[in-house]
């Protein structure tokens, strides 16, 4: 049995003209702002109308932890938002832009896989309708405006050793991370030095995801910290009159992106905030306005449901007033090996034990959503040398923890493949037995949020916060951003601290390396390991081989 | 009498669907990629249809040497757009797309101006369709693949002392003049002194604007010296594989945009390159599409006639296989009058004299002009404040030099003002009196070429050039670059390399400070002065006032 590639069926596909995508969702051709035939923009006239209206039911697909066998969380998004359109329902997608860098380093980007994909799928892995590219930008104008504040007098008395505003690229630069500027004299100013990050680490990345509107986007830019007086105070970008022009750079960026899979289904691919330093989730915009035009609206966390469904709840739902009706969690057959202590090679023969031995970091990650009072349903994204009796492993584990595991086929068949699980989907979320509520108060201290957080979600024994950390996070509530929830940035590979620690691991502290603070985007980072901001290229990069064939199709990329 | 602001017409304008535009073109619009509702690219495979089209008329627009007075160039260029097609002739504009980055630093990046503009003129100041963003990533792609090849390895043996390929950015920002990068220890690379310059500084734009189409952009790319081995050995751009990767980058970027005037007539606006480093052109592509699409084509080329027009001639034509019809060389009385020394705050009273002192200026350019075998026309670039007594001493001066100057009032009346132009322009183009030839053949030396511009254009004594430069120039002859066209860096404000010469000077030296090959995009850059590939912010940038108002209209940026 051979399969086509995930590109193969991308271009093979029938795609109808955007403006028909908009029609069915009741989006007028004049308020979708084009950009090619197969991409456009929702006009924000078009979206401030849409007060008002009634909000479809909200479902979160999220995953164990990532293996390098595969989940599919992203392919199981897209199947459930065509199942749930296949069998009568009015759904609509939200999932995240890609990041143009790191497509030049390894392979990869597609936006789903198989029979259930994203498509135009170039375009969404190179400059789609150039979002990043803005926010590229007013990252920028800001750090440039900063050094020139330094340069013409510095009225601020901004603090030349304390500048935390660096720079951003999207693209794999190491050689960026860490760098001297304004050498060559007077006039190009005081040599200091800083670096770059990728560009989806960037606030200003956080801040479109979570802003409400283009006052809202505003209001944060400028409550960003940029640097430091010699006195500890901050320095704001507002301070800097940056917030304004940044705005401006990012006005178009802020309308949602309207695309389609590969059964004509509505599609918004809309923002792309690290899953580490940042919340990981499509925008706030687009998931409330998807919200008020279909009746079910299908999104996706980034990383596993320890990182990526923790801050969809505790982050994003709480700050823009969102509730999931239902919470899928998906799960292979060969990742649950995986966490059972098999080797990727030999992923392909039976092994039922494997399975039931993998199985407690499922079982884990059912009970911790569940404590979000959501219910949820287990998706078994199908591979082709799955057993049954493999399968069955993995149902019955799972209903011995009071789920249902539902086997979906959509990788291979498209929506026909997973209507079961879309079907009782769309029956858990209209039943409304959803009793959401996120983790921790607002008004909880900043030290024990992050100990709820590592005892509830990771089930760590304790936190370990040298006092450099506990007055850092004093002084803050001090300040007034007490109230702010935490962002972990901690490996996704593991519950623990240790990616290596596969399965449901128990007896280890979480330690607390770093604290940031994102005083726009609006929460404290956490730091509990190496967090890479920048990344590099492989010795052979995927760009070796990028190109144009002779049909004008770009090779190479997927 | 008051007027109302360039911002206030461009935004009463009424603008077409931009498949209105290309219909009247006869471009269908499964052939247009829209970009919003009035922008567009123009597909390859249509142009790519084209071929073997009678072309239509192409007439340049140029100046005299600018000045503080303002000459109106792009405004003539659009007016004159607009005078053809209200006397009924099927009539092109081609432009250059306007740098993000300096509008954050002084207000400007109007379209032209008056009655005579593009629109629209935010998106063109902001965004636009992305081009520069695309030629941004490409080549910041390449800088991280060099940098990467030799932290793998450096199985090409580049000397990392000897990398010439720098970074770009499209933003003011003097802190990236002069940087140390890969600092932080062996994960972070080997630490060497390097920049970032303007994105229109970028050797991959000139190569945009003079490819012929995709293989042609893919080629020259790869031809990019972008290091020197220890034995002085160039490693090219194809070597780190990179041509490929940046091709795909820049595929969508290598589609002429198509945007409208005021007036609903069509304005292809397209590419961007330095005029000093670089050629100053709008790209081949858009002036050969509208060429087979239009029977007259007005464009202009960056700066004064000096820099711009020449370039226009000795390397866009001459690579492209173009041929002007007629040259519009732009005047004003009050630049006249600056050229015969009156201040800028003197300029609103009547001051003949003045005029007749800096005509010379002018003179020189039409003599100029004349030399490369095409017939010039003068535009008299009307301003409110101009006496009939100067407008007729302008008049008077030209018709002595054996050329016709005709008053212009597009800016205050659109095409209606500028109807006598056109018909003139018209009759000229249409009676085939062009002998279009550059000013020197492809086989002359190197330090010749240099000569011949500074002798017959500049109207200088001698080049100055140290041995250096001389061996530089010989090794490159001896390389096999000796046929390539040059590329004169001088200012822009004097036929001298003295920016306070106004007028015409005679009796000076032109140094060659420096010598650079862009072997990609096809010529030798002889650098006569200081010339500044990244500009800084001033004390107070314009993007502090830049902001939304209430309405969601950009403020501050014009």
């Amino acid at each position: 049995m051979t399969f086509a590639t995930d590109i193969e069926i991308a271009r093979a596909a029938t795609k109808k003209p955007i403006q028909q995508i908009g029609e069915a969702l009741g989006i007028p051709a004049e308020h979708l702002l084009p950009y090619g035939h197969d991409k456009a923009k929702v006009s924000q006239d078009f979206i401030d109308g849409l007060e008002g209206r009634e909000n479809g039911k909200l479902i979160l697909v999220t995953a164990i932890n990532p293996t390098p066998a595969g989940e599919g969380k992203t392919t199981t998004t897209v199947g459930l938002g065509d199942g749930l359109n296949r069998i009568g329902k009015k759904a609509a997608i939200c999932i995240r832009e890609a990041s143009l860098g790191p497509n030049f380093g390894m392979k990869g980007g597609a936006a789903g896989g198989g029979r259930a994909q994203v498509v135009p799928m170039e375009d969404m892995n190179l400059h789609f309708t150039g979002d990043f590219h803005a926010i590229t930008s007013a990252h920028n104008l800001l750090s440039a405006m900063i050094d020139n504040h330094i340069y013409w007098g510095n009225e601020l008395g901004i603090d030349e050793r304390r500048v935390v505003w660096r720079r951003v690229m999207d693209m794999n630069d190491r050689a960026l991370r860490d760098i001297v500027t304004s050498l060559g004299g007077v006039a190009n100013g005081y040599p200091r030095q800083t670096g770059f990050d990728i560009t989806v680490a960037s606030e200003v990345m956080a801040i479109l995801c979570l802003a409400a509107d283009l006052d809202d986007l505003q209001r944060r830019l400028g409550d960003m910290i940029v640097a430091y007086r010699r006195d500890k105070s901050p320095v704001f970008a507002r301070d800097i009159k940056a917030d304004g022009a940044m705005t401006v750079l990012l006005k178009d960026a802020m309308q949602p992106n309207l695309v389609q899979t590969l059964e004509n289904n509505p599609a918004f691919v809309h923002g792309g905030p690290f899953a580490n330093i940042a919340h990981g989730c499509n925008s706030v915009i687009a998931t409330k306005t998807a919200l008020k035009l279909a009746d079910y609206v299908v999104t996706e966390a980034g990383f596993g449901a320890d990182l990526g469904a923790e801050k969809f709840m505790n982050i994003k739902c709480r700050k823009a007033g969102l509730a999931p009706d239902v919470v899928v969690l998906v799960a292979t057959v060969r990742a649950m090996k995986m966490n059972g202590g098999v080797a990727k090679a030999d992923l392909g023969a039976e092994n039922v034990a494997a399975v039931e031995a993998g199985c407690p970091n499922l079982g884990r990650h059912i009970g911790n959503l569940k404590s979000f009072g959501v219910p949820v349903v287990v998706a078994i994204n199908h591979f082709v040398t799955d057993t049954d009796a493999e399968v069955e492993a993995v149902r019955d584990f799972v209903a011995a923890q009071g789920a249902e595991a539902i086997l979906c086929r959509h990788w291979e068949k498209g929506g026909e493949g997973i209507e079961a699980l879309a079907t009782r989907v769309a029956e858990i979320a209209d039943s409304g037995v959803s009793q959401f509520a996120p983790l921790y108060p607002d008004d909880m201290p900043l030290l024990e949020k992050i100990e709820t957080v590592a005892r509830e979600v990771y089930h760590a024994d304790a936190v370990v916060a040298d006092k450099t950390v506990r007055d850092q996070l004093a002084a803050w509530e001090e300040a007034g951003y007490g109230s702010l929830p935490v962002c972990m940035a901690k490996t996704q590979y593991s519950f623990s601290t240790d990616p290596g620690q596969r399965g449901a691991p128990t007896g280890f502290d979480v330690p607390i390396r770093e604290v940031r603070l994102s005083a726009g985007a609006g929460f404290v980072v956490a730091i509990c390991g190496q967090i890479m901001t920048m990344p590099g290229l492989p010795r052979r990069p995927s760009a070796e081989a990028i190109r144009l064939n002779d049909a004008g199709d770009v090779e190479g990329l997927f």
